[in-house]
């Protein structure tokens, strides 16, 4: 008989925003008549840059036509998007890197997942806590995470608190671990660590030989300087860190699907035998075997993210939301609120009233003011105290729901 | 350190398609007069069809506008697209399937690739020989292969030859295994099986309590009657079997990306204490964790192939390529070749010449009449001395292959 992977049983019975979307609807279903405002997942609402648009009805018509018909493309992703990923994300800001270096893919929650494939099950591994649970949940897949105890933490797990007291910044590991997820700027928390901070991460890395997976998902919300959009601004990353991109949130892309992974050449991990492997032919291989490539029309949609009017159209996009997430700290502020992040970040993490938990606050939002939020504790452990807000919203929808918070309080 | 998983360390250097694309490379540079004829690769190369193109059109002026726009979509589809193939393809021949079992990917290869996440390591396996390359590569890259001997056979991997002297009809394996991979119309040689061979399989299954892998990537090229087109077909396969489709050869969507996987409730895997665990959903969680669901603009596209035009288009194009296959079926007898497949399938399976070797011939047919195919060997050892060419490609080309053939021999 075919015996099941053990390590799928440990996992939590199901995905956070599952949890969260069974209770939204549970609520709806006993009040019809309310008007709920949703804060909670991270998706975006404003539709998709007009260059995009354009390119995609090009694409699509080139589909139409024998001659300009694409079939298979590149497994890592067409030219075109990786020259000009090269270009605008990196060399921009003096960091040099080979087109084989990129891999473009179907979204940064596909490569986040799937990365952990190229290292040994018995790594031990660090996160920051709280964190975006696809770190973890693929981790207990392949038995990385060892068992759970009774506090909801992994035993080959090393959490790195992220709470009020250190400011949300991460500790280093009092013990070395072999491998890292960094996620800056912060999902959940909205918090970055400025030149310096990473800095301490990267040599950390290089002296402990730990491998960093740096997810870069919101880089395009840094609004202050000081705040590296890339882990390869630091020197000497590029031995030791994978960077994660995505252009779900930079360009409105969650329903489009459209990522890239970079490996650097000199990124490798050890054989048992002590011979350093290069990551990057493994993770070609892996793609080679597993993934067909991205959709020639989204490769096209991206590919116009980065003309000028394209950075334009974003940049416009981007303010909407961060505009949201100012008048959501100030309001949150107003009503009483101790709130972090939202400023170089859509993400808005806020202290909940003292002697509550995250879903027992969770549940008075969504029943008192009809706002849909994310307890902190889905994140992890140190998460316990703490809900998420999103400034993806409608603009009148985040002006409503700080008026229903101050009415309320 | 980190350490690297070592069976990525045992996978050949590189693909076999890769291999090809190196040979084709090196005589273009030496022969840069020469018109190559590319009967390799199976990739589609007529347009996709209009119904799709418009439905995509549709689809990206709904993501330009904030009331039609759509962010994350479910990791496991869109019920329009999910009701369209419960629909046509299974209600339609007597399968009854609930939405829930159901996933739509951004491919086949994808899943195939990954579906052996759900199980054990330690499983043994069986795949027919000669085989899509993506099932043993993904086996090898868990350790559920085992080691390469010196016939290029690994340790955990039963091979079911199928030759000219069995038909191509693989026999059941002598010894049981855990799971099994079935692909048909089969990919590379062709041939298909009966409803009563493949009831055969269905019933091995039963009995010896194995996961059947089938993979129906080709199943819209199927002609003939008695040539069931889902394994559900046959009475309990819902009990053993996964299939996975495609819409990559069905309507063009190799640059488009889609595809589905059909996990029915009732397909369990043993846990170590003797458990049955359902597969549906493991695979769910799994797709939740390290999926976004596919581009919404590709499922509308998806979604259009159902439609009456829909149906008749990709008809058309289905016959364009079947018309192919005959002409090179007629062809290459006509040349004195032994040939297989290529009536319920878009794959013809030559035999080469007495004493030579796949690659050898490949060589002389790429050298000497400039015509591009795939050597048998590159799909598992019984493949040797055999060599796969593609019906694909344009009317004109075909013909003028068979004609240079004729003329050489």
């Amino acid at each position: 008989m075919a015996l099941v992977n053990e390590h799928f049983l440990k996992l939590p019975g199901s995905y956070l925003f599952s949890d969260i979307a069974k209770k939204v609807n549970a609520f709806k279903v006993t009040h019809p008549g309310k008007n709920l405002i949703r804060l909670g997942i991270g998706d975006v609402t404003r539709p998709l840059p007009p260059v995009c648009i354009e390119a995609m009805h090009r694409a699509v018509d080139e589909m139409a036509n024998a001659k300009t018909f694409r079939g298979y493309g590149p497994e890592q992703g067409y030219d075109f998007l990786i020259e000009a990923i090269i270009k605008h994300d990196f060399a921009s800001r003096g960091i040099s890197l080979s087109p084989s270096e990129i891999f473009i893919s179907d979204g940064a929650k596909s490569d986040t997942g799937n990365i952990g494939e190229l290292l040994r099950w018995d790594n031990s591994m660090g996160i920051t806590d709280p964190v975006y649970p696809v770190y973890v949940d693929s981790n207990i897949m392949c038995g990385r995470s060892g068992t759970l105890d009774e506090n909801g933490k992994w035993s080959n797990v090393t959490y790195l608190p992220c709470t009020e007291e250190n400011n949300f910044i991460p500790e280093l590991p009092k013990h070395r671990v072999d491998l890292i997820y960094l996620c800056y700027p912060n999902n959940p928390t909205g918090t970055t660590l400025t030149h310096e901070q990473l800095k301490k991460w990267v040599d950390y890395a290089l002296s402990n030989d730990t491998l960093i997976i740096f997810d870069a998902a919101y880089e395009a919300f840094i609004q202050e300087p000081n705040v590296p959009h890339s882990i390869y601004e630091i020197r000497g990353a590029k031995k030791v860190a994978i960077e994660i991109r995505s252009f779900s949130k930079t360009a409105g892309f969650t329903g489009v699907r459209c990522g890239y992974t970079v490996i650097p050449k000199e990124v490798t991990a050890a054989s048992l035998d002590g011979q350093r492997i290069p990551l990057n032919p493994l993770w070609n291989r892996r793609q080679c075997t597993k993934f067909n490539g991205t959709s020639y029309i989204t490769q096209r949609g991206a590919e116009a993210i980065y003309t000028p009017d394209g950075q334009k159209q974003i940049k416009e996009t981007i303010n909407y939301y961060m505009e949201n997430a100012r008048i959501m700290r100030e309001g949150l502020k107003k009503a009483g609120f101790s709130v972090y992040g939202g400023i170089n970040a859509p993400y808005i993490w806020l202290k909940v009233p003292e002697g509550m938990t995250s879903w027992k606050f969770f549940d008075q939002l969504l029943y008192e003011v009809n706002i849909v939020s994310t307890p902190g504790v889905g994140f992890g452990p140190s998460g316990e105290g703490y809900l998420r807000l999103t400034a993806f919203g409608q603009r009148e929808e985040c002006q409503e729901a700080m008026q229903r918070l101050q009415n309320w309080i």
